[in-house]
């Protein structure tokens, strides 16, 4: 059949009326010039036969070399957040030191952080410092925070690699959760590499997740969390679990890194397509080693989708099509619906990596955090905890 | 920070105690062996130098050509089925004539049907021929029906670009619907191009689902069925809306094609990397011409994404990483939640077009099908119909 390929389809035209075709064009040729984006090979015919060839084999997939557009299907902010230039240095970052880690961490942090109190003040969110757990932290709420949400508290576990946005830079995700969900969360600070290895960040997780069990009943409290504080979310469960102490009512892992192994779909798959983290062979091969500090990458508390998921509370997880972490995120969506738990799947058009928290101002972030909030609302309890 | 990369990493040596790294190699050249598939390029600051510059300004983005390995986190049954080469030639097909459309279609659909008998016999399914609505359908059913499904009927529209699957062919996804969830299922054989264009099917599909509202209560039913068959069980519902019909309880398209436009990020980000469809400048375009006729792609009855989905009943969408069709499944899904319709999403790991069609024996069939038939028990009603 392949060798009939673009020829004129008579048959088209004939049952095309409406088709707006040049004249003596195939409405083949027209659909294609309407269509293609500027950087694809004219002739379709030519890739196909190269394409076919280079599979027709049982085996991995030739794609070729392409210029993806900018999708009209999302909101013209959000469509500045897809078509963006890769984040250089932070995706591809490869300190020679432990100084030059602590520098660019900080300097990314600062950038972070920058902004956040405008934010605040724009939102509506109040961020008072804390320690809790011996952990230091912050108490990010709305001005008001609505009644049903009175006796409700949600933990927050910041993102980054286990090495990036210390300090108040971690609270961002906070502090939209509190704007648009309604809530009070706690964010912490924890301890991170090259200073403080596996367990360090899970030791402080736990800690803080002790201390909250003494403020709120823990069918009020909820756990979330994106990329490593998604990771951090499903293994503090597995500890929490272990250690025989009480589960939240539901969690909220954003794009996880369920899996440190680099295994899975994605990681090859929207290699390069993904402008967040880019590659996984980029900052993170490196931070993983650097966080697990010679332990096993697939002990269950630095991969949770390799743990023993049942019991688990019910879960929101969120991710985007474009997102280096995709297999992440629907591997451990599977893995936790296999163990019976009650688990939700969303999954944004054209969205890289943790972008859901990029741009404030996007109706895509609004709807994410709505849709989690909603989430939350549906299995928090509301009662007052016991005097 | 990028002129930096892949100089000896002395911080990741002195904390990786167990790195497996050869003498004199660095912990990033010992992770880039362990992790690289056989393809990739070798030289990763090259590549990562290159794809940078390309990807520096606000725009499409630059990918570059790759070998996608096999993912190994799925059964092996369905790594042969992620393995396996392009259809050729169902995915690129592109007839001159009616004729040769027929001839095509027909080759096909005997090629699907073959192995069917066997199929039903070895998961205790029954077939029966019938004409319902006036059209000629198929009764699909366990040998025994479970008492919770005694009243419950289910509408099965097959998919195939709205050209392949005449006859018997179309009857597939209804035997495993029958065999792993036990329901009853009528699936019909709609007109197609060329001989029967838009609104032939559409109105096929109606005539089947009115008189299937004269053999069940509509609590008790759900319509479901995969690509063509997902985006006309969608249509399907804005249509009954509009004629004042009851709607089922529940429906289940399975990665629709919602949207004729080919509009949506993984109809170019998957472009090549899905086994199945390919390319949507395959057949689909010449498809969906054919199957318009001249009708505008944007009407809702043919791409039922451009539709009111307020009202719509509870559903259940089912999708693939690699799926050309992503973008259709997870834009449906949060249009539904726009509209306040209970949407859940399922995405499997690897998976192209409708692959949980393909292989009965893999684990991920029996999965998405378990999902879906646990999803439709949890909205059907089972009281029997007024006598």
């Amino acid at each position: 059949m392949t060798g009939t390929r673009r020829r004129p389809a008579a048959l088209f035209l004939a049952v095309s009326a409406a088709c707006a075709c040049a004249p003596g064009a195939s409405a083949q040729q027209a659909a294609t010039a309407a269509t293609a984006p500027a950087a694809s090979a004219p002739d379709f015919a030519r890739l196909e036969a190269a394409q076919n060839a280079a599979n027709d084999k049982a085996g991995p997939r030739s794609v070729p070399g392409r210029r993806i557009p900018v999708p009209g299907t999302v909101s013209p902010e959000f469509q500045a957040t897809i078509a963006a230039p890769y984040r250089v240095p932070a995706w591809n970052a490869n300190p020679g030191s432990a100084g030059e880690w602590k520098a660019l961490v900080a300097k990314l942090a600062a950038q972070t952080a920058a902004p956040l109190p405008a934010l605040r003040e724009r939102l509506g969110v109040v961020s008072t410092p804390e320690v809790i757990g011996g952990v230091r932290a912050w108490i990010v709420a709305p001005r008001q925070v609505p009644e049903r949400n009175r006796h409700r508290l949600l933990v927050h576990i910041h993102g980054g690699g286990y090495v990036y946005n210390p300090g108040e830079a971690g609270t961002l995700e906070a502090v939209l959760m509190a704007a648009i969900g309604g809530f009070t969360v706690i964010s912490f600070d924890y301890r991170m590499p090259p200073d403080a290895p596996f367990p360090a960040a899970m030791d402080d997780a736990m800690a803080v997740w002790r201390a909250a069990l003494g403020l709120q009943r823990p069918e009020n409290m909820a756990v979330f969390g994106t990329s490593t504080g998604g990771g951090m979310t499903l293994a503090l469960m597995l500890r929490a679990k272990q250690e025989g102490v009480p589960l939240p009512a539901a969690i909220a892992p954003g794009t996880p890194w369920s899996d440190l192994t680099e295994t899975g779909d994605s990681y090859k798959a929207n290699e390069w397509l993904d402008n967040v983290l880019v590659s996984y062979d980029g900052y993170l091969t490196h931070a993983a080693q650097l966080y697990a500090a010679g332990h096993d990458l697939k002990d269950p508390q630095l991969s949770p989708i390799y743990g023993d998921l049942r019991g688990l509370p019910p879960t929101i997880l969120t991710t985007g099509t474009r997102d280096l972490f995709l297999s992440n995120t629907v591997r451990t969506h599977r893995k936790l619906r296999q163990a019976g738990v009650e688990a939700s799947l969303q999954v944004f058009e054209g969205m890289s990596h943790a972008q859901y928290l990029f741009n404030p101002d996007a109706p895509e972030t609004r709807e994410a955090f709505q849709e989690i909030a909603a989430f939350l609302d549906r299995h928090l309890g509301t009662e007052a905890p016991p005097p």
